[in-house]
């Protein structure tokens, strides 16, 4: 794609000296405590979340008796996983609103890819702690759900209580934005807090979308930047796969 | 735009018997609550929100001694706006993540049009509730608030309390989707419950984006559904912002 | 009764010009929404209410297995109904005291007029939403509710799922208060806030009262003032139950 | 008044062999606690209140800088105060509906014969925990938080904060009802479970109301029987103010 | 114990003039409401608590169906019982830490000398709510407590209900603590406020130790310290040991 | 110490085939953070706790203008980091009171070896979140935060924010129990779920103790027991001040 050239083409101006295109180092490990059915530890850069995929009989009670099972998401941050201390939820009393944006968002993005029929009546709760935040948090957080999702799909499998995994499909996020008038792929920090734009594409496999999330920030973006911001999703999210497939050795 | 007329040729799917890329009939009323700055009562069909602005004096604490304003939102529904009744919020002691979701959506949308330096150190509140729901609240929402907030704006300067309307642009909303395959224009409930995308478009007078925000419901969508469910959004706001114009006498 | 003359005779002294035993106009009107088995908008002047009447299967589990229904009530201001905004109850995480009263009252009120048995094991819920206060909210709610309630009921019967409406009686109810040392009837907003006694009657249709509520504000009141406070809220309350009966075509 | 002859005359229906207008056995004790300005144990027969005042510099936000005064009462019941416990509302997380309404009765009350000019910038608290409940718990909290307000403000007479004692009369409460058709006065939990109408009355030592709240609970009432319950009311309470005169030396 | 007559000999050092080993005053009173199975009046000096004990069927969800009992605490302060007014817990809707970790005490105290299964299927609470406060309010509860506890067990059986009672031992709690770098007995406010170390001993009839709970305020303690303090303990327990069978008439 | 040998001779009988008091193995890991004036990540064989160290200006309201400044800790644990996932705190909206119980240990046992004074009007907290969790979660976070909370010293003094580390004395803190029969150091979860008496030691470098908590779970526990405990307490927190000093580079 001829656009990516000419972005790289561009002096850098990414604080990471990045090129446009280029995503932070990402790093995905599986296996990674000891209880949960299903677990990684993923990192973008500096960005850090653990995640658990929690298997457990049963299903909320606005699915009891429909035959089939239930996927969720619940994530949260550690008081100082930020530049500055923020105040821990349980102590508010509260999830935020962004909070709970955010693991909807995780929720939706899973079950996208899963047969929910096929899983049983059972519920696999996705837990997304983030141990230290550099921006995409939560593009960081569905990149790894999956993986965890996966690992405890195959323990199912492993152990006899289902015949075969009823994931559909890999999923995967990753933000995009414009920064100093740039379309750039996977903002930091650094840039997240002063893009012009915000977007986060979650995209499967087979290159479909099954959510994409854009916010101007400072003004309203065209639909020409908006194609770029797409453009560099599905080259971001390629390489997520090829990630994900790599640490289930698959 | 050509596929525009390919749709309207199909024989036409949906619940309402409207052509694929007609809107529901939408009306904007301005002035209906005795004490707000600024009103809306709009309906799209047969959903109906009364929003109202409420212009008071100072900002939230994060804001102070910065000389700007603030514009923020807060959506509710009424417990039987809906088919079956919901429990009242109120009641329930929180704000459910949904309710959180939109009402920072509406707030985000004003703010991408509004100088908040020119508005000066008081916030305008726009209240947002659901008096009947039949899909599309949320877009129904930001296109009466920005009614409200510009009559709560005009007051302003009526009163010379500013010099100026601190608006920059008109902003819209609408939703569209995938219903039986079909990209569709301004989904109302039976369709919204059935759909296999669904994506609301958030568009300034001046034909930028500042919030999309698509869902895959039961399937990924493709980058070529996703473009004509653009198209549609940009011609339905076109409309939205010509009603918008006339309600406020421009 | 030659006391309402003699009071007539005094030089009004209301804010609204209205003679003491003169109420606001009063309109109700029924079947306002789309969904809810039974509905009423009630105005008294500028305070409007929208009440729904929501019919359940099933009782509160304190009714399990009693054979009996239940009849229960909630309220709600929106946030900018009044003078200058209040903040939202589901934003606070609580309803107030006055709120919790209030619903109360108006959950009584219905149920002294219906026979529980005869409802069989459902519940009716009356969602009393105030759009616009300018004094005697509650007792608009009650007197709206009692329709709503009335239309739930006739649809329960023409849906042939009770043989007879379960109603014994109407209820209506109407403020008065102690203005100026004038007692008068139905407070507008300007008369409640400096009344120097407010009270509440709710009145069946038989003439009997099924509540009372007063407070001295700023003084106590003597038993004769009472007295007139009482003819009062039977005058007031006798032209309620005509406008009831009108607008449900009785 | 003949009509208590007749009463006296029926055959003793209450569950107590009280006659119609006899109240249980009454106590106010006042000292009864080492720290409060003013304290009260009262006692209606089994019921058993200890209400405490408090007084502290300063006044709530909405007072500030106006130069008075505040008295506010807080309401409680020990979990097993009754004959089944009750859970505790400090583990429940909220008061109840019922709370609030009879906290913010006794607060008016008191209101309602104070001078809060007089009081000068400080609020005083009282605080009616029930420790034993056989009906009448709100009744018994206003009659003797009015003992400890008193002794509360003489302390503060007595401690040459002030010059002369604030209060501007007694105030006193009763309830009424009709059980098994008959007017009674001073309802136990007995006859208040099952009364058909139920009343309470502040009355202060001028005669004059300050509060009257009467409920049909199983029928409405006529007007009548109210006359009835408001004249044992009168006898009621005059029995009491004599009560509160001499526990307080008066 | 020579180094108690040591201690005795010291010029006596705490506020109240008892010595070191000297415990205040302390009444135990049971049968002191009229609705519990069980009660109890407890006084430590001016320190009073009043515990009732609650007899309910059944048990908390995780013992469902494991043929045993349940024994557990609340605990609570009237908002007076302070030198200064405190909240009131149910009013600011969640109850302190401080408190949580108290009942939490006293109920795993109770649970220490009770055979659960011999209770059956049925929850013993214990509520104890401090009607005034002078220091060692936790001990206090314990102690009169399992005085209450006991009385609902001797019920139960006079009551044919079970065969015989499950207590197995008494229980009893003192607080020593070093104030003035003195060991002493039975801290009262004064001395608590302005202890080196504070500790609390939970102790058996039989002489065991159920709970040791021991705070070094302002420094660490030393291993020949706490020694003392156990001695203190032990020779204060015995004591209460025989008030306890003194009221129950053992 | 004699009895070590007696007890080292036992057949050992822990699950782990650790020797009675022999502690797991424990690793201290500091600047574990990016972000965090001070952290680390402390195991206790397969527990893992990351302790972070939060230094803010100012103070809470109750030490305004002391001269003085605070340190405070709060606890959580990750939803799976437990056998089976437990309910997040923060979904729950309130913090269990064994979480209350454990934050004030921490906080209590930091202050016991801080000089406020010295570190000026500034707060730290410690926040000690629970990645995996295996028995003596408590103990590892105080033995971690202070690790946590002396490299924030460091970092104030090497800043030149003060003049010399606040801190007074190391602290460190470890679980001893009975296990079946015999006195146990640093009970895993095997032990720690089936433990006759559960006890945590905080033990300063000075030897001094700060804080006792021992707990008969199943029965009392004899002084002699105790004794032992105390002695192995001794022990262990002796080998944890070793590796803190080693982590510190001291």
């Amino acid at each position: 794609m001829s656009h990516f050239d000419a972005l790289a083409a561009l002096k850098t101006i990414r604080p990471s000296n990045r090129k446009p295109d280029q995503m932070r180092n990402v790093t995905l490990e599986t296996g990674v405590t000891r209880y949960a059915e299903g677990s990684c530890l993923v990192t973008f850069g500096h960005t850090r979340v653990l995640v658990t995929a929690s298997v457990e009989t049963g299903v909320p009670s606005f699915l009891k008796g429909k035959g089939q099972g239930w996927v969720t998401a619940e994530y949260g941050m550690l008081p100082r996983s930020t530049h500055t201390r923020s105040r821990r939820e349980a102590a508010t009393g509260k999830q935020s609103g962004r909070t709970q944006e955010i693991q909807r968002l995780i929720g939706r993005s899973m079950r996208a890819v899963i047969d929910l029929k096929a899983l049983g009546e059972r519920q696999i709760t996705l837990d997304c702690d983030v141990l230290q935040a550099d921006g995409g948090t939560r593009t960081a957080s569905i990149t790894g759900a999956w993986v965890a999702l996966a690992a405890a799909c195959d323990k199912l499998v492993a152990d006899k209580i289902i015949e075969k995994s009823p994931l559909l499909d890999q999923v995967a996020a990753i933000s995009c934005g414009i920064f100093e008038a740039v379309p750039v792929l996977d903002l930091d920090y650094d840039e997240d807090s002063n893009a012009e734009t915000d977007a986060n594409f979650v995209i499967t496999g087979s290159g479909h979308a099954v959510e994409i999330q854009a916010t101007g920030e400072k003004r309203g973006f065209s639909r020409q930047e908006f194609d770029t911001l797409y453009d560099l999703a599905l080259k971001g999210t390629s390489e997520l796969f090829a990630l994900q497939n790599q640490v289930l050795g698959r």
